[in-house]
């Protein structure tokens, strides 16, 4: 099952996509919520209910994709969880050797757009640049969970776009301020739930496109810490809780590495692909 | 004003604290919200409604401390933003340098306790340490705030004891999981209103007492990066929202960096005092 947040001027809604486009279903099931949040947030059973209304689509559910718009994929999420230098060749590229354990920070809800809308290029910054990332979204509270048992706590998986204001990463020892700018953050556009995929996503192809160019292109099986690694190490420390969003790193590739650097300008449109998960497109304007 | 978020045997309210001890505003006026969380969240019209209540206040709406508990000041933030370093001598006794830019991080809700509820030394390491620190509580939606105009946007100040597990902190680059372990950072038990304090709650004695011992012993006016200059700091790159919380962070004392190192034990006993805003208490116990 595929999974969105969707506005339409009818209000917020709750959004399946099956072959024939996204379907609303608030239009099938009242009782459903009206975005993936609260779906992840109401456990297994609710995401059943969903998917049991998804059988019940018609051509009275389908939405106007030509009249609608994406919200973040969860637009309030309890904590998003971003992994850095999580694969060797983009350590590399910035100067790392890979560690033994995560760069671990974290961004706020606050930096998230959702699919097709523009990314923000800040007043104080021009060294804005893309990292192209694999999303899962947490669904079962989870403390100490052992890599082996890892898979079972997540609702689905998606895409981000992890926009960064170099400079601003590298103002001090921690990248936080280059991580939060407003809208800065692209989430979405679908929670696709782990029987369409790999056990852990694995061995997908992920590529960056910027302006028809591919900037990036890695496989989740160059992770130095898989999904359910990174399962294991945060729980470790933390209970992770439904509609917790970890986003797992970037491949190498990224703008401010490149000879000459590379940065993202307005007018720039920048895709994300992962393989079975989607496509996360968005532009990019400046800050009014 | 103080208010706090309290849990009773009849269920959670919004307190306030008054020199006969708390009393119950929703006892008084029951559309108040249940905590400090929602108050805030309420803008300025619904805080001036809580203190009007508090004029109400009899024997009646007074709370018996001895059948109660306190809750996090605010249990889920839309972000706990904490700044690093913040006093030089503490940066030095770390071996560092003030910055000139302030080294940033985040804490997430799952980290918090209460004043009252026992600080939590996980199994994974026993380098559990203490950082008291001032806390400013967002009040407005703000972005692009300069430093002259900054106090507007303060709903009011509080505590944390910002418990750090050492080996964490440092086993990479980002300090993100030494800093949130599941209940290792304690924060209340008022919010403070600003009329109550000095502009920018400026000049105030700060110490942190560990099983009667003072070890650290500073005073807010050290800081590098003063309450107004943190606002315009991090309004350059993000929206504060009501309810978000910024940790100032910590002056020097804290116990790794003493000869020999001092790490908190279960059966300890700590308390932050900042003058005029009050004092945290906590006790330290062993994960389950």
């Amino acid at each position: 099952m595929r999974f969105s947040s969707i506005r339409t001027t009818a209000g917020d809604t709750l959004a399946v996509r099956l072959e024939d486009g996204l379907h609303d279903l608030r239009a099938i099931d009242p009782s459903l919520p009206d975005g993936v949040g609260a779906l992840v947030a109401g456990g297994p059973d609710l995401m059943a209910r969903a998917g049991q209304a998804a059988k019940d689509a018609t051509a009275a559910s389908r939405l106007d994709e030509a009249s609608l718009s994406y919200r973040p994929l969860i637009e309030r999420p309890g904590k998003i969880i971003c992994i850095g230098r999580n694969y060797a060749a983009h350590a590399r590229e910035g100067g790392a050797e890979p560690l033994a354990y995560p760069d671990v920070f974290m961004r706020s809800a606050s930096s998230l757009v959702a699919h097709g809308e523009p990314l923000v290029r800040p007043r104080a910054s021009d060294k804005f640049d893309y990292e192209g990332e694999l999303v899962f979204v947490v669904g079962r509270k989870a403390r100490h969970v052992r890599a082996a048992d890892a898979y079972g706590i997540i609702a689905g998986y998606s895409l981000f776009n992890e926009g960064s204001l170099r400079d601003y990463q590298r103002k001090a020892t921690q990248w936080t301020m280059g991580k939060n700018f407003d809208g800065t953050g692209a989430f979405g556009p679908d929670l696709v739930t782990p029987d369409e995929l790999p056990e852990g996503a694995d061995g997908l192809r992920l590529t960056t496109v910027l302006n028809g160019q591919v900037m990036q292109d890695g496989n989740t099986h160059d992770f130095i810490f898989p999904v359910a690694r990174v399962i294991e190490i945060l729980t470790e420390a933390m209970t992770l809780e439904p509609g917790d969003v970890v986003v797992t790193g970037t491949p190498a590739g990224v703008g401010y590495a490149r000879n000459p650097p590379v940065f993202m300008k307005p007018g720039d449109a920048v895709e994300v692909t992962i393989e079975k998960v989607g496509t996360l497109r968005n532009t990019v304007r400046d800050e009014a």
